[in-house]
């Protein structure tokens, strides 16, 4: 089990790009992904797809607030395998005082898109400290 | 860990109520639901909402098709802590020929909405042994 | 052509129930609402449940702020036909500071459900005159 | 008032560039598009997203079946005002054997982004003459 505590830490996901205007996460399909059918459970985009978007969306936001997801949807297109490594990159579509809105593309090792979908965050307006942010971001803020 | 297989065991999910017109889900939240600042992370609820509304599907559509989910919309409403019990509700919105739309619905253990969506259901035609439901489902098909 | 100004009145909705936990509206598909193969468009219903929602919102709201929509998202379930009288509903999921989220039904007149959706709104933080939220919401604030 | 029948008309919605892969839709705010506050009704993005949407997806499809929207959500980014010239375009996101999805974006007359969102369509299988899409969708199919 990986050191990363927490959902992301259960699945595997690691983020491999971490910037304000793009974050991406990675992970490799495996046994505890699947729903009983031995397909990849849905909620594994979702959850992937809630943690690359509130990363990115503190990243932006620094310490001046932070980030709570309020909705997220996404959209399942195609059925990937155990094995398969799935790439999730966040990128904006808005980036607003009170609310941002991301949205998320998760692609297989060949490039097809396998889901998409977007991801509201709610700015709570609450002073965060740079180590908090950091730790939450894995992105030192200067 | 939990001897259910996949995302469902790894979350401790359980299904407690399994009918055609409405599946109940239940889980407490723990240490691997969390995100890096300690609280729930929102795609647990993705995943249970996603779990129980194909289960519930499932059941309704039987041996005639299988379900795959195509989208799955989930709002956050209230934060829940560790130790909190998480009771998820489908009950459908429209169940038609090609495709199915469940409500989810998720409260704590004092009956607070912490969570609402929806999950779209594809049917697909592709008939399915009664020994295949019933291991998806929980529920003996007749 | 209505009295009623701006896109309501060009869709011939009109406002039957004004609560602040209920706000029920109602049209009659006519020729105005049509897409090019003759069967109602579905902006209608993303229209109607946008107005019913944003009246229900603001009606809550009082003279505390200005609701706007965020988004809007409707599920089309049902075809009907011009002379079915539709009528939808506006119900609270969630009301809160900043936000608020409302659940939409809309049924033809034998009670068959056709659509439905939820509306999110932002509360903004801007008061509003009394005489403004009247006009807008058709309810005297007392 | 236009010589587009039905809504598009009503709406003075006109489809400026038609393709299988790209549909572009232009119009004008004017007082028909108005809520009671006198600002952009949001219904009339979802009315454009859904009706540029559901032609992009029938000259894709062709003669080969009748696309209808089973799901129109659409985010609200920023306020336009009378007379701002809004452009909308539909790109695809899939287009599978029996559901399209399709993402929209509208932007003012200086490139902002206004509102943006995603249209579902179900394939129903019914032939459809050539004339038929062709009126449907402005473009004569070989």
């Amino acid at each position: 089990m990986s050191e990363i505590p927490g959902l992301d830490g259960v699945l595997g996901v690691e983020h491999v790009e971490l910037t304000a205007d793009k974050v991406v996460a990675r992970f490799t399909i495996g046994d505890q992904h699947l729903q009983p059918f031995g397909i990849p459970h849905g909620g594994i985009y979702c959850s992937v797809h809630e943690s690359t978007a509130s990363v990115a969306g503190q990243i932006w936001l620094g310490t001046k607030g932070v980030v709570v997801g309020t909705n997220n949807s996404t959209d399942f297109l195609r059925q990937a395998k155990v094995g398969d490594t799935i790439t999730t990159t966040a990128t904006p579509i808005h980036r607003g005082r009170s609310q941002q809105l991301w949205h998320l593309d998760s692609h297989d090792q060949d490039g097809r898109l396998v889901a998409q979908g977007q991801v509201r965050l709610a700015n709570l307006d609450r002073e965060l400290p740079a180590e908090a942010v950091a730790q939450f971001t894995g992105v030192p803020v200067p």
